[in-house]
């Protein structure tokens, strides 16, 4: 068994020999849910104050609103009743450090984990690589204020999205653990 | 400003207020990312004894092996250097209770959320609707341990997943806290 592992059955061995929450029900009580990015430095139910059985958290790199976060966001409002939608990017976001073409090109080459430094990313190792990579679109981020804003924007003129639910945009400053409002981006997802 | 709202950003100042990790660095530091699902019940960094600065949380309805969790994931190995990987899924989950077909009737009648009882899906409101949930796959789970077996396997066989990444299948119980192996899913896992 890896170290890792090992370290996080560890862990949940000692969470749930105190475990105390297994009563709670299934639609979140605090009706709302956060779409976030994975970065391992954002915990969002530190950083929003949620307890187990608040809230639905959707989590992707960058916090992008695909159409994978939309079928989230759709199933936690029609079937588990939330009532507002919260859209948090951060700051020094990784999906900033490349573009579709850069990644492209260094999952041609190889598979291999890559490195960056000030001349941009480097594969380390030889291949295999693979082209599949053309196949995705990256969602990569040029402008955080701006992708919130998208986001946002996308998530409002959804289809299948009610048009009372209120979307709010911030930024999660990653040196402070301050939640900062993206003003533009909230006004772009008021209830209408 | 909602109630919501203003507890949300009345607990972030309370995070900030005593926030000391500011100087993390953007890749993981225990190299390892985790796919789990939205529910509320769930608290990954709880449940798995993360820190602020450990692992990639991934998170949708269901914990599902989508596109967008494989992209999330390829960024998570090829750029941020994780070398282990978690599929969690958990009991009582809310995409176990409707279908496909349940859920473009249920979005066709009306927008508004729609409640369940023994004989299912209803909605609480008359329309408008939209078809559009015809074009959207809600990746359903009749099975929790049969859906973690297809989507470890699904991210193993993806072209752009290395060999040598080990993947693990557990669900997990939300009445106990505690991680439960899958083992075939583990088993389909395995580093090659």
């Amino acid at each position: 068994m890896s170290q890792i592992l090992s370290e996080v059955l560890a862990a949940n061995q000692g969470y749930a020999s105190t475990f105390d929450k297994g009563d709670l029900p299934m639609p979140p009580g605090r009706r709302f849910a956060i779409l976030t990015c994975m970065d391992a430095r954002l915990d969002p139910a530190k950083y929003a104050g949620l307890s187990e059985g608040d809230a639905h958290v959707i989590r992707n790199a960058g916090g992008r609103a695909s159409d994978d976060a939309i079928r989230s966001l759709v199933i936690s409002y029609k079937l588990l009743g939330t009532r507002e939608w919260f859209v948090i990017h951060h700051t020094d976001c990784g999906m900033e450090t490349f573009t579709n073409d850069v990644m492209v090109d260094l999952l041609s080459s190889s598979l291999k984990t890559a490195s960056i430094d000030a001349g941009g990313w480097h594969d380390c190792c030889q291949g295999p690589g693979s082209t599949e990579g053309k196949y995705i679109n990256w969602l990569t981020i040029e402008n955080q204020e701006q992708s919130v804003l998208e986001d946002v924007t996308r998530i409002r003129r959804h289809p299948l999205v009610p048009a009372d639910i209120p979307i709010y945009g911030y930024i999660y400053d990653v040196r402070t653990g301050r939640l900062v409002e993206v003003p533009e981006a909230t006004a772009a997802g008021m209830a209408g």
